[in-house]
């Protein structure tokens, strides 16, 4: 069965991924900023003799593979930026750059995806269908690589997209999927309160823009407890309040700057326009005038159902995979939504917490690293999905 | 010298003076319901051959003494109104009618000035000046007998006005000024916040008014704290929050009533303009409607400077009184205001704590009552400063 | 095959079951007043030869059929209860009793049930195992009839549970079933905050109790907006705000009242404890008391997984069922929480929009009616899951 | 008469006041930095002959004048610092100090007493009592010089203080007075509020301080609003609010920093509690922690009104006064207040606003400049009061 002979490949491959892994873990770069590792990238297609294309949507790579029977095109994502976090980890394969980090496991989803590639290259010809790699730059900062790389026709052609998520708070050999919303829209947005400063001592000739900031961030809680369906997960958090004057003063204005994350797209808009109403009706309340600006981050993470029970099939083929459960949604967010937007498919966690440790430190973290054997179950489970796709 | 002759008559009516006391004591009329006590009045004057008015607006009574010689007109104003509450005192001249009571001494401001009346007139011929005693029904009551009395002519051709009201709360002999705002604006507001009803469970279809509601509260008292220049006093209450609904419901709409206390009459407008502002926008911040309604009570009984200091220098000249101070501005209205916006002239507060007695009850308690002799005081003060004026 | 059997019979049901529902329709009985309701379902099974117990835990009636063969213990659940509702409908089955209705469809539970009970009967010779029919009081009135039957022992050697509602607002022929938590608990609490009173002109004399319940009403909101986890459903509503008082006094005590729905019990007592922490701190920071109490209403109706899709698979076998679907979760209660609670089991609702209605009346509303058919695929649905369960 | 004596002696000295002034004006030194200053001034009265004390109570320079004939110490007070404001006037004797100016007037008030005193000490054998002026440094900077100078004894054996600073926003010639609080206590305080920080994404594993932060200033609005007499003039501002985070954060901490201005004692100690109380109990209902410092200010200063009714008295001599009117209380500070818990004496202003100016720039701008012509009318007030203290 074909799918065995994949693993059997890939096993073999184990050793590889892991020298790759380190060599681009000591060699991060940062979003929009990516030269070396799509270059690196290239280059290792280019030596297998796979068709690859470079500057794709700006610093993407896309290899495709035709195997030799006709079928579907299968795409298969991968990111590759890195965080600007000083490494604090004492290992070999440590960054060498100073304030740039892999500290999100972009460096394992890389190596995973050009040796299954390798592996699918090698059984080209006893494959259905097309197999498209995606190396995304740009995932850790909005607006991201997919939404460029995907004008840039990254999902020509595609019919089915799938990609994991390296997961190193969960134990190795655990897959987690999640039909429907798995992953927040994440957004941002910024109030400015224009009042008119003056004298600590005379408020009345004043419009104490302190005042009605306040009264705003305690009216904006009421969108989550009263505007929106309790059914529907929701966050507005304002994270910064500043208004940094000497102590006696009466503030001119005030800058809140915010997040809100949301599932349903229409609560998304919805809390746009709540939070307009909120800011236009305080400050009315109070003579004051206000800017207010709204940016969109990505979208949610949505994964289609039949897409997602095709995935959970296939982890069961694979041998290391001793645990598949459904995860909560999480209120973080991830470009991969762009390509579910644009076609069928499903994105997934892959286990990754370290042998030997209990508390595994968060992604983002400094001291943050993965279980490398989680890399092969990530490409046998993507690979089973991918191949696996030609029948459904 | 006149105001010695005037003070020994006044003396020889004072066992007069708490007979008639006690027998409006006993029978008191609310406001606007004035029947017997204008007509009591009335035959007083008349009996004297006192020339007298009737029903001058609405159940007042003014009675007009001419002397001997030429001289400017003096009013002097005096309240006969009593309050809807139970008398619960144990003396012989209790109050016969249930539910209505003089708790405010208005039956001594009675007794005073006819008294002083019939004093004045048995010395007219020596008396220069013309003196106007205005007996108003209606004071406890916005919108009051003050206004409608000055409309129907009580002050014309009146040069100077002088009233006083009996202070049980402050010690025998004592008498009480102040120049500039004395007593407050006292207004009356209405908000209703019409929301959007519905179950308990589910907020996403309603516009909670309970919530809108008590924002307003908050807001509110933005007004007083930052809108109100420090230095004028200010008071914005609000009494009354009514949304009574299941518990398990989402409430359609919350009524709130307050009251509005000022003495600068910028203030008062700037006030009743601030409330509308916090109403509309803390509404629109919450996509809810709402009614608002200001009325407008008493205005602040502002003393003129000269005919206050007038007082001080006549109550001086009284046996009785000990003491003559400053009172802060007290938050209560009084509708000698409009006399006051209307002529010069002078309000006071004459001292009248009971004998033995150290916690006086309040004005408008169930238990209130004066010392009597403090109606001697009155009448003196009030007709030393009505002589004299002449002299000015 | 036995299940096609028992449709068979249902089938030749169906026309009792409208005259027993329609009967039952025009004498309804209140929550925890049940008499002849009770009686009535007694007799029915006395007639048929069931053993029946009655006076469980409370008004319940309790009637157990034995199989033929061994086999496991299946409990069905059906209330029997009417609401304080006048019926405003026009058709010949109206309520005979003022102000009482089967507003919320118990009348056709009690009806799916008997007649279930009946078929399984005549069935039970060629039937394994054991059938317990639970005919529970009072589920429209906390603390409600099943806790108390539960105590009673109606679920005692029972191995599974399971239980329908009649659906109005979903058309005819779909079914809905939510693994987990499908209706919320139904939580009520009681704020008193105890001031002090006084003039509406002095409020440094008073602890304005308006002024503190209207800030616990907006500090009240980050309960749900901050504390509870984004991914728990929460509701906080304050239903009710009362303190009545003249305009220009000032408010010695205010009485908030709410509900609180959740589904996760952890947050349930988050939240009861949150509640008092804000109460506490808002009074604290104006020096006023409060009184807190919290009542808690039925817990959250958690379906179980395997019994749910047992479920499933069951509706597939009847032949009116058109739609299977998850609902979401219903922010309303329903004591069949505690049967779940005590063993394992599911509940589902059964779509019963009436012909030719697009826009149906809710449940609980004075023209409330349902499709009658809805029974027979109630039954048919319930039926099969119990015999079926036997080969699980 | 002595006192014309004393004004034609100042007139001829009017032109060396202004040499002075502009001398000083044009070498500001800043509070608690004052060297050339206080060093100028004793050499001023060394020269004359008078006895001079330096280095009193830090920076503080006091010379005493000893009259011919027996009576009591009068103590005249001028301060002599300047502010950190880079002088913007395009004047010949503007500032020559970078970023250091008298932007207040205290140049002025400098001249001003060292020539009273030259008049003074040139009169003195005529003169009964003692005349102790008191040169007072760091009077913009709390503590003050006030308190350490009067420590240190400028203030032993002296019976009444007189004081006065040049108002250039009032027009020249007249007399600002003002019995009871002029000036206000101005306090000042911090509140640092410890949460709990956390991912943007999810509050309910942290305690977001900017939620909290704001609940504070809403309710500390309420203090002024409700806990405080409407009469006593009171200001609660917070003028800076800082919790500077990145926008998809959960504020950890946030810092409130504002001022409290009072007149009456008993209502500045009443709010220190309150607002201590108000922070506790609204971090209590966050469970935060919180760090609240209260640091007073200079007191009110309140004049005396013997004292102050012999200003008026006085400043009637003086031929260039043209007006004399009472001021409103004035929210800003004054050190001066010291003197004036310490012994009997008043505070005044002396119009000194620009001829041919109608707006003139409030005190501590970068424009601001006083009419020259002023110190000869507070010379002529402040001799006039201390030399004819002696009749009272």
């Amino acid at each position: 069965m074909t799918v065995h002979k994949l693993f059997t490949k890939l096993d073999s491959f184990y050793s590889d991924m892991v020298d790759v892994r380190r060599y681009l873990h000591q060699h991060p770069e940062l979003s929009f900023e990516e030269k070396e590792t799509p270059a690196f990238i290239a280059a290792f297609y280019k030596n297998l003799g796979v068709d690859v294309r470079t500057g794709v949507g700006g610093n993407g790579v896309v290899a495709t593979i035709v195997g030799g029977k006709p079928g579907k095109t299968i795409a298969l994502r991968a990111d590759f930026d890195a965080l600007p976090i000083q490494d604090e980890k004492e290992v070999p394969y440590k960054s060498t750059v100073p304030n740039k980090m892999h500290a999100c496991g972009h460096d394992g989803h890389t190596s995973t995806l050009i040796h299954l590639a390798k592996a699918l290259f090698e059984m080209k010809d006893e494959l259905a269908g097309t197999y498209v790699m995606i190396h995304q730059h740009a995932e850790e900062y909005a607006p991201g690589g997919a939404k460029p790389m995907i004008e840039d026709g990254c999902l020509d052609g595609v019919d089915l997209v799938f990609g994991t998520h390296l997961w190193a708070i969960e134990p190795l050999g655990k897959i987690q999927y999640r039909i429907g919303p798995m992953m927040a829209a994440a957004d941002r947005f910024e109030i400015t309160v224009q009042g008119a400063g003056g004298h600590g001592a005379q408020p009345h000739k004043t419009k104490d823009a302190i005042v009605v900031g306040s009264q705003l961030v305690s009216n904006l809680q009421q969108i989550v407890s009263r505007r929106v369906n309790p059914i529907d997960s929701a966050v507005v958090t304002i994270g910064s309040f500043v208004s940094d004057n000497a102590f006696n003063v009466i503030a001119d204005s005030a800058k809140l700057i915010g997040t809100v994350r949301t599932f349903n797209p229409e609560v998304r808009t919805q809390i746009e326009e709540e939070i307009e109403r909120v800011v236009k009706g305080t400050c009315l309340a109070a003579d004051c005038e206000y800017q207010y600006d709204y940016f969109r981050g990505y979208p949610a993470v949505v994964n289609h159902a039949e897409e997602t029970n095709h995935v959970i099939e296939q982890a069961k083929l694979v041998p290391e995979v001793t645990a598949i459960e459904e995860t909560e949604p999480q209120m973080g967010g991830e470009d991969f939504a762009y390509y579910l937007e644009a076609r069928k498919g499903a994105f997934f966690f892959t286990g990754a917490q370290q042998d030997h440790v209990t508390k595994p430190y968060p992604h983002h973290h400094p001291k943050f690293d993965f279980n490398e054997k989680a890399m092969l179950i990530a490409a046998k489970t993507l690979g089973a999905s991918a191949i696996n796709a030609q029948n459904k």
